[in-house]
């Protein structure tokens, strides 16, 4: 089938690919619909590899997905032909000792979509187990779908840090995740989001989602955040930049008791300030993606209590999928997701 | 000064009271503005006791309120004189050992405004414990600061379910509290809500504020949520009725793991469904009042999460006071929060 | 094989039985050593039923129990011929909702030994997944082994209860699981245990082990802990008795935030004191069976945390099968858990 | 009275000191029986400072105390004279935000014996809010009640790890804090402990107190770890060097889902191995000193589940408390905590 294949670093084609998938008993097929350009995609694209996963054969990228069921295993009860569906890009061992502990996304076996050597899902169909395909209701879009995935990230990420209604939230980095992990942080019960990034036009996507915008050139979130809370912080801080230096300062803006969820991956080891984190007893949660959500976003989707849509910023065809990777891989001013649609 | 005064079972004057305040070096004096009328007051009047409590003397009702800062004492820092703020009507001994423990709630000590033989605050103006008198922002009226103290129980409810972004939720009643718990609920993560009751009237408000009603005389709770959830459940269930018959069916309509909040106070003991209980591995949680949560509930309410005001059905003038305690003992439909005004 | 079969109620017999089972890949087969009594093995010898399970055909009983493995599945990693082995008797649906969140105890399809229509494992040989079989260290006798089971009632308790280091509890009951019990609190945590029965003999049994007996046929548990704990109550208070009357007083004797589990089956809706649970804030877990202690309980066995040879009172060799369960159903004072050896 | 000074760096003196104590309503008068030898006090004794702590005037030292009440004010319900007591060193401000929520350790206005400009208690008597004082039982010696205070450290440390029974855990460090958490670990749940530390007397001593000893000389704690675990790692790791090479290391040997707890002051930000904390999904609690723990580690120690008298290896006169000071400061192989006797 054709499919957006990443020849090498810096190479993509759009091409006829040979892939032949099987179809178990426990699997469905699907059509594609709607597939997001994530930043992983774009880093393999322009880098190669993400720390120990190094592109070393063609590989399709992908993993932002919704679509169609076309077909069914028999042996899956709860999905039938014509099901509008988003689907889970990570596929662990059910049996292994994590998953069984309800924590399958930090199972060492998971395979996970456009992360070699599995190929991605730019391509006009595949099949995926049952279990890892999530209906969508009438009203929400394929599009919508497609923004399951990474806000994932951002309802794990809140779901861990255990909000209690009407905390007050700190969300470091302004790009996709950023704002869909503020946009949960509120969803979740957190009355007051600050997000801070160094970029204006990212900071005034913000600001019209209802968020505070903090602009780290003209100073830290603490100054903004201490005087803002009579000195006593903000309850949770999300690193979703994946930079030291902002990793370096999450607990000066944090309150007592308060929690610190590291979102963004780190390829080094940051410097972490543990006398600020003692005086504050505060509480790191370090997040692998997600587990056992996405039911859960397509239902805040679905009941208005998060509106990804205004992050939907560019929508390409499936034949332009070159381009749309050039574009993306450009960064332009104003855009935080761009799509491809089938 | 001037005050409603609960003379005896039945009887209600409005007349002058002879009430005397010291101004404490941690008080503040308050004029009020606003006052709730709670089921509670309406239960002394109409009763004359709850529970233990029994009304021996001539006591002024009136506990959910909100006012203007008149007078601080000495050491009093976070408040001046103009401040508006709404007042939590419990004061602990801060250094009980439930309170040194941060549940200040259930210390026995605690001192509650209408509460016999302590005094409520239908009546001009009162000295509180400034560390129990919270700023409002000046978006937020007087009438949403004297709906701080009901919502506060939906809050301090929300707050121990530990919701997750996502839940689904049920509550059982559609009186004031199980509204503001409802609306609690929702902003503190759930992405749906049931709302049950007998009453047509009260569903009807329910479905308007977006929540799913039940109608208990048609069919359990359970007879909508389990083929609503794929046979699941939902995950929290508020019981905000005080009925026995309501909390012997909370686990029914409850998914595997998930949580009971028991808000509703129950004067005899009730059948709990240990079996049902079981099967789900459920998690009971009794609340009392609320604790911690006045400031995030004004922070709810100032930044739109929870909307109080279509909740507020009716207003009298503190001189109609007599009159309108009469008329919310007759519950009539269609109301749900009566207030008075200063 | 020879087994031991529940023909009816009331009708045991030790006698050849026609059981096949495959080895699966990943399952292992399993020579038994040590079997225990459980209370449900004879509620079925002398009721023919609990609850919805009922006995419609004769029946293996017996689900405590340890042995060697003789021979492994294919795909199995873990073990090997030869090991020491203990097994969880219940087997679930591993890709089920529940099991697939970690709780696969609470999932209906859980096939669980001597649950009718299941074969128990009193015979000399059996097949089970080798995920639910659990190393024994060579200094873990097969008796001990033959104890997880029950203890792992007991550790699923005290986890569930979230015990702080130096907890204070009350276990209501003092049979095996309420001794067993007693046992994971104070090696989860729990300072002072107190243990409360009717009968005498169990009472001097607590004693011997280090707990603090309540007769409760001399007043109330509260009467002693209250006192005992300067008015403040206990932090934890374990219903081992599936009696509604021990239910009924489950609060009293608890402190302000305490948590009550639930472990004892009900058969009856039980009275809830709701304004006693109510005014302390307290939590309620209800747990069924258990889930992932296994190891854990091995493991407190072998480092001595735990000591469950005291509590092995009597053993009978598998040919005095019948006469085994003649005895304990006659319910010997003295006796705590009687076992069966191969 | 007589008292030990530090006059400067380098400098003390046992001599006459002026220092006058008003009783207040809620305090008690002790006299002192046994006070520790701290690292931070000698850590005054040989730098002059802690962090922003500078010793600007003489300063008594000692915090950790036993003694017997001489005297109790007006208000005092539950000491009177006579009442062997352990004392809390910091007193926070009882209305403070964060004591009023219960984390009075996190109270930037604690005033903590010994840290300047507070004096601390290496004299004969001194007066303490009644509180902060723990009674202690007639089978607790003032030798172990002076103990109180660092194993408190080493509890709260196992509180907020929230250990499950049967956990493993691994502690960096084998001084008196890492001791005594390890001890507190057990004492809490955990069914295995490792020690780890460069020094071999201290490992020994670790040994003999039933932990596993890890040589960090010989080898990584992971390489020690992961093969015990079937590579699964332990389930909590304290890190109680206060080095920032050990913190460095604490994921390493970290199960999924496991837990870091961070003990040891640290002067510098320390190298996080975020990719290493995200695999796992680790939860990182710091914590600040100990709330709430004393009566529970009095009880843990009069229950036998703790023994501290195997850590008390040396003990002076008061009358030799420079030459006790100037012992301790040589680091003598083989000791692990001296104290002073009165």
């Amino acid at each position: 089938m054709r499919a957006l294949v990443l020849e090498k670093v810096g190479q993509l084609s759009l091409r006829e690919f040979p892939i032949e998938e099987r179809l178990g008993p426990r699997d469905v097929r699907i059509d594609l619909k709607v597939v997001g350009i994530c930043g992983s995609d774009l880093h393999y694209y322009t880098h190669g590899r993400i720390g120990p996963f190094v592109v070393e054969a063609p590989m399709i990228l992908g993993h932002e997905a919704a679509g169609v069921v076309t077909e069914v295993g028999a042996e899956v009860a709860h999905l039938v032909v014509g099901d509008r569906v988003c689907m889970e890009p990570g596929i662990p061992d059910q049996t292994s000792r994590a998953a069984r502990q309800g924590m399958y996304n930090v199972d060492p076996a998971v395979r996970f979509w456009a992360t070699p050597p599995v190929h991605g899902i730019l391509r006009p169909s595949c099949t995926h187990p049952a279990d890892y395909c999530f209906k969508l209701p009438q009203d929400v879009s394929f599009a919508e779908g497609a923004m399951v995935e990474p806000l994932a990230v951002g309802v794990h990420a809140a779901t861990k840090a255990r909000i209690r209604p009407g905390d007050t939230a700190l969300v470091l980095g302004a790009g996709p995740i950023g704002l869909l992990t503020a946009m949960a942080a509120r969803a979740g019960g957190c009355a007051r989001v600050w997000v801070a990034d160094l970029d204006a036009a990212k900071l005034e996507i913000a600001r019209g989602l209802g968020f505070d915008p903090i602009d780290v050139g003209q100073g830290t979130p603490a100054e903004t955040i201490l005087p803002a809370t009579e000195g006593w912080g903000c309850d949770v801080v999300y690193e979703a930049t994946g930079s030291p230096k902002a990793a370096a300062g999450v607990f000066a803006p944090l309150a007592p008791g308060g929690c610190v969820v590291m979102i963004g991956g780190q390829s080094e080891p940051v410097p972490y300030d543990a006398g600020a984190a003692m005086v504050r007893e505060a509480r790191v949660e370090n997040i692998f993606r997600y587990a056992h959500v996405f039911p859960r976003c397509v239902a805040m989707i679905a009941s208005g209590a998060i509106d990804v849509k205004p992050l939907i910023t560019r929508t390409f065809a499936f034949e332009d999928s070159v381009e749309a990777f050039e574009v993306a891989a450009s960064a332009p001013k104003g855009d935080v997701k761009m799509q491809i649609a089938f």
